[in-house]
């Protein structure tokens, strides 16, 4: 089983300012899926322009300190919730068109945190859709949250990707993202920055460079950070740039170092 | 509570050759159901033309006897699924247009059934989201289902509306459907029909008329036995006719006998 993450940057205009799809991005990827050779395969997407203008605007995962404020954060989650939805329903018809037979799979259905953590979330009906052979695609949405003061929650794609791969145990966790991998330094203001190819653990990114801050632009860090999580129990992963052309085809047909390993 | 459910036939024009909503009627049900005063609501929606199309063509539910009928239920039932939470979109949002605060439920994520009747729905979030004061959006769409010669099948508004109503025991069940209620004769070839105003049993169907048969069109009389059974368990339905104006709004407020009663 591969479980593979469609970053929100990467299928939709992130910095659009309304809901935005990244079509031409989207059909190029959806094809690579449906040219390469896996076994199972779960797709996991992040929200995108479709998801964080609603979170941001509605503050969704704040505390709540009073009922008006309640009243217009569930406004806030009902409208988030129907703008991923539509996500959603993009990328599996996109998967569809693409021969793939997807099943949908709604975090707002069955996931509920607490302090923005799962805390429930019944994966059988997932494992049974893959025994059957469909590729369900699940993705970032608004939950709700055990904590009494925020009473409603962001659960993340990548969050998702923690999950799934701790409970699923799949062999490769493909990230697709819209860089080509960890640097030692950020690429954008060092031209000599490097792409570290392997990573086993925090040490391995401070050691290439000591003397500077490893990158950690667009939450990089943290997303390492969940990675050797996952790493630690015997599950590769492997961020790669989703950008270029045929590199989400050579990950899911088993090619390793694309971009960082992490192991 | 009251479970409110908005037939196929109402909110989308049903014999269309193409999924088409019936945005007028969406939008005066919705307006109706913003105007009336209800303390906890779900909404369960048909599929309509979102779904029967699909359906039918790919005769989800029937059996399965070779692995290439397999995959083409497979895409049958991945495209059933994503045109009926197109469907589910619009009535979200229709009813957050007009200030509700939606939320959409998947059946496919957490429903299963065997033999196509419900063995497994935890109803649990569906429970908090109520207690916060969400109006759940929950619809017929297609599941898992555990017998190995069919694998998959429809879960039908109708189901929904019973196994929500035996678990969740509402006050109150309204059927928004395209008749006034139940006739002791079709009213489409016989001007004399008389619209039933009470029914507790199956024999003041036939009591009224009992050398004609009791219209049955429309599936009403798989309907009127699901909703005896609920009736039951002490919970009253009514099926009124959804097209006419305030029908909606004044059962929401409670009144009575605006159609066929069920108790």
């Amino acid at each position: 089983m591969i479980i593979l993450k469609l970053g929100g940057s990467v299928i939709t205009r992130k910095n659009a300012s309304e809901p935005t799809l990244d079509t031409e991005n989207l059909t190029r990827i959806c094809r690579e899926i449906s040219e390469s050779s896996y076994e199972n395969l779960i797709v996991v997407h992040g929200a995108g322009s479709y998801g964080h203008l609603y979170a941001k605007e509605y503050e969704i995962g704040a505390e709540i300190n009073s009922k008006k404020e309640l009243e217009r954060k569930k406004q806030g989650f009902s409208k988030t919730q129907n703008s991923v939805k539509d996500l959603n329903a993009m990328v599996c018809e996109h998967l569809q068109k693409q021969g793939i037979a997807t099943v949908s799979i709604q975090p707002s259905s069955f996931i509920k945190t607490e302090n923005k953590r799962i805390i429930k979330a019944d994966l059988d009906l997932i494992k049974q859709y893959l025994e059957l052979g469909f590729v369900p695609v699940i993705y970032g949405d608004v939950v709700l949250d055990a904590n009494e003061k925020i009473k409603m929650a962001v659960v993340s794609g990548d969050q998702l990707i923690k999950y799934l791969a701790e409970n699923l145990k799949p062999e490769l966790v493909v990230l697709g993202s819209d860089v080509d991998g960890v640097y030692n330094q950020d690429p954008k203001d060092n031209p000599d920055a490097e792409l570290i190819k392997v990573v086993r653990s925090r040490k391995d990114l401070l050691s290439l460079d000591s003397t500077k801050t490893v990158d950690v632009t667009g939450g990089m860090g943290g997303k390492i950070d969940e990675l050797l999580e996952i790493a630690k129990n015997g599950i590769e992963s492997e961020i790669i740039n989703a950008n270029t052309n045929n590199n989400i085809k050579r990950a899911l047909n088993g090619e390793k170092e694309i971009g960082t390993l992490i192991r």
